[in-house]
């Protein structure tokens, strides 16, 4: 079976100036490898018709499917919709599925269409829509002699919506594609090089048709394994047998599967079990409770948080002792303790979390350098602690604490399971 | 003058897969912008031979400036060299210099080579090297009929200490390049249809060497002019002239230039005031409190924030009346006022900001359907609120309305400035 193979063309002058991360096509690879859809270019152009059509050229001589984002804005910069015009020959009209759909969109939020967001709905008569139920720009996906031409808005969270429900579904079913079976592996609290080693025997005697990746962020680390074959039944099978050899060497890491988060886990954990959380985070600063509450039905399990930012809102509203801050610094094992403590209490929970310590990059001292982190997790009178030693990133100060307070409270909901 | 062009090609499977986001090109793209190099297309293509030769073969015919990271390790996947050699039609030899250099780096990392190690430095006969005092594979410059190959790798680190050093600077000596400014203006409040309806007239009027961008993201929108021109002080001159012409138009929706950021820009405010902020927030869960905290110095300003997610923590640690909440519900107006008021009394701030609404997805009711959001902003016994119509997605609402209560924020600041 021939792969189908794809490219991806992204479009834009601020993805060329280098003033806009494309994130869009590492999403898109992503997704269509998944598809079991071989990706063999990517290519960025500015917004310049001569260039826009040029790369649609190259591009249908080597792929099956060309995706394109970018360029669907309403304004004069933005050439995606006339250049496809061109490249189909035909002319641009008024939509009127598109409008409606435009019109339904806006009345939802409570606002009217001005001039420049109807144009919006005005397209290549040769396309077919692809529907935005999250925003103005409409896809347009264009058929020919077999190969696939779709373009999309250069908006994130858009372009993901449509991918998901709309463009994925139906390459799988215009096209044919090999079986592919991903399975994802989710761990917390081990690097990626000491995973390396501890598996290297179960990676090394891996079959031919099973692949597998190491993908690392912030102290949280997926592992997938891909296999290809013929039926989905015999290399999920297979995958899974691979699995449980695995798991022996790496229990204790493992938190979940494939879309798993440590915070949705946590949240299944805490709902099946009746019990509720609370959190008071200092150096993290809200980022901890913003994951937690990322996650849909959160407030089934999770009471609050509070982020005293000085000392006096630690010891005036969370009840930290004042001689304890006076004593160990509110950067300290004594105050985090004190921190989880109280605000179980506080907020009535079951559990209760804490975090302080130098963010940087300001701040730090010989004794307390910038970097230095202390967390807890309570569970009634019961306090964990752990000091972390960071960088001298406050971003990354920030993220790695909040994956390792939650790979805490993870580790402590399955002891008391 | 013709301006000097370049194309940038990364090669790596990982990238094509999704398995690595690309910020090399994105990088690269930004410090030949900056050098007055237009980049015009940027390629990524696998690790395969007559992919990454046709990739270099596209972009001699339009570049006259290759710069290509990735495959320069020294496993068998990695491709680079190879090619090159076959590209320039040469051979791979030792070269005494890029290995007496190597040599030097492993000593000073008190490291011996091994033999794959000490092939970093059999390099094609036709290139010169370029020297990489930061890793092992050192970086491969060829000339060819007036055009540039630059082969670098793809340690980000690495490469960008490269082109820092001795791509740029060669560059500027061996073409003539263009001068190039900058300037960003930031405004919230205002999406990008309305926006280029109130400057239609203003936009349009542009000299032809200024060219104008709209980059939105999430309620929060960036309008890049770029003047392009002989002497940096008279194009500089020309963008801070087009700039005041067009502040009458968009002034109130400007909270800052360049690389401000919302969070910045206020805690700048706070700071010349010395007032403080405090936030109480619901359907936000933490997010604005860890925008305003990712700011480095945010301590001296902001006192804290709470995170009140049932209505007993609003009524029992903020002290919202509980025949409010009875009578209006949490997602009202009457109780965004009694929790903005009252996180600024709590936490002794000048400002207090409140969010309540139904994030979703679930949740909502006829009433008070998903995206249904208040929120508020007191200053002293003044407190102004606002409603939102979101969307259905959480992770938008929440960002979204995470950038309307900064934005509600600046404007409360700017008028008592």
């Amino acid at each position: 079976m021939k792969r189908v193979v794809a490219e991806i063309i992204t479009i834009g002058d601020e993805i060329l100036y280098g003033q806009t991360l494309d994130t869009n096509a590492h999403w898109i690879s992503g997704a269509l490898d998944e598809t079991g859809v071989k990706v063999i270019r990517r290519t960025t152009c500015g917004d310049v018709e001569e260039e826009i059509l040029d790369a649609f050229r190259i591009a249908e001589h080597r792929a099956d499917i060309i995706l394109i984002t970018g360029g669907l804005g309403p304004t004069n910069d933005d050439l995606t919709k006339p250049c496809l015009a061109k490249y189909f020959d035909c002319d641009i009209v008024m939509n009127k599925q598109a409008l409606s759909e435009l019109e339904a969109y806006m009345a939802s939020r409570g606002r009217t269409l001005n001039k420049l967001t109807r144009l919006q709905a005005a397209l290549p008569e040769k396309c077919e829509i692809v529907g935005n139920e999250r925003g103005t720009a409409c896809g347009m996906w264009f058929n020919k002699q077999g190969k696939v031409f779709c373009s999309m808005p250069g908006v994130p969270h858009e372009m993901q919506y449509m991918m998901r429900e709309k463009v994925i579904p139906r390459i799988e079913k215009e096209f044919e594609l090999p079986v592919i079976y991903h399975k994802i592996v989710r761990l917390a609290g081990i690097g990626e090089s000491w995973l390396a080693e501890k598996i290297e025997g179960w990676e090394n005697s891996l079959p031919e048709n099973v692949s597998l990746a190491y993908l690392p962020a912030f102290g949280d680390l997926k592992l997938r394994l891909t296999a290809t074959g013929k039926a989905l039944d015999q290399i999920k099978g297979q995958t899974d047998d691979l699995i449980r050899e695995l798991m022996p060497l790496i229990d204790k890491y493992v938190y979940g599967y494939d879309d798993d988060s440590l915070e949705s886990v946590i949240g299944r954990l805490l709902r099946k079990k009746h019990q509720k959380l609370a959190i008071a985070e200092s150096c993290t600063g809200g980022f901890v409770a913003h994951k937690i509450t990322s996650v849909p039905g959160s407030s089934d399990y999770f009471n609050g948080a509070m982020v005293p930012y000085q000392n006096d809102m630690k010891i005036d509203l969370l009840g930290v002792r004042k001689e304890t801050i006076l004593e160990y610094g509110a950067v300290s094992e004594e105050t985090v303790l004190e921190m989880a403590g109280n605000v179980r209490k506080k907020y009535k929970a079951d559990y209760g979390l804490a975090s302080s310590g130098i963010a940087g990059p300001g701040g730090g001292t010989p004794e307390k350098p910038v970097g230095l982190i202390w967390i807890a997790c309570a569970h009634g009178d019961e306090i964990t602690t752990r000091k972390l030693n960071l960088t001298k990133d406050r971003e990354v100060n920030i993220r790695i604490t909040a994956i390792a307070l939650l790979t805490l409270l993870h580790e402590r909901l399955v002891q008391n399971d």
